[in-house]
């Protein structure tokens, strides 16, 4: 159950356009085999969009899927940054609604 | 309902310890009210905490409380450079069961 953090820093002025362009995906995504979570937040400089995928089989194959193609077709001329990729593992602790995603 | 991603480095060797560190307060902040999610991860060089509160106030009562304290105490010795916190507002779109946390 791999959980990922994507963190994308979009050039100034550009955040609203790199947060539709990550919105246009999202429901193709929520389609795809083995999505159980790819949920969109920012602040006032970084998109950070949460995932968790039910293994490692299904997170490779959003990789090759045509969604994240897209994304990164328009992705490329607004970020300010590479992006931040953290793959993790869950390290559940304390009570089961809480301590896990 | 802020949503905060926390990034914690630990210096190299360290990682099990500040793993237990997290880990010990966890059941404490999961008691807080407010605590939506205090969710602890990790992979090879950092441990990502991934939290959701109810709202503001309580995620400001949060930071006073002495879970995070104690926590504090131990880490400052632990960590190989500041930790980087992001305090995010979700972005709902999409499938609701998959587009929020």
């Amino acid at each position: 159950m791999p959980v990922l953090v994507a963190i994308v820093t979009p050039q100034p002025g550009k955040m609203d356009e790199a947060a539709d362009a990550f919105s246009a995906i999202i429901p193709d995504v929520h389609g795809e085999p083995g999505c159980e979570l790819y949920a969109l937040h920012r602040n006032a400089d970084k998109l950070v969009m949460i995932e968790k995928w039910a293994d490692a089989e299904t997170l490779a194959a959003h990789g090759r899927a045509p969604a994240l193609a897209k994304l990164g077709a328009k992705m490329g001329a607004l970020v300010a940054e590479p992006m931040q990729l953290l793959i993790l593992e869950p390290v559940p602790v304390g009570d089961p609604t809480k301590g896990a995603l």
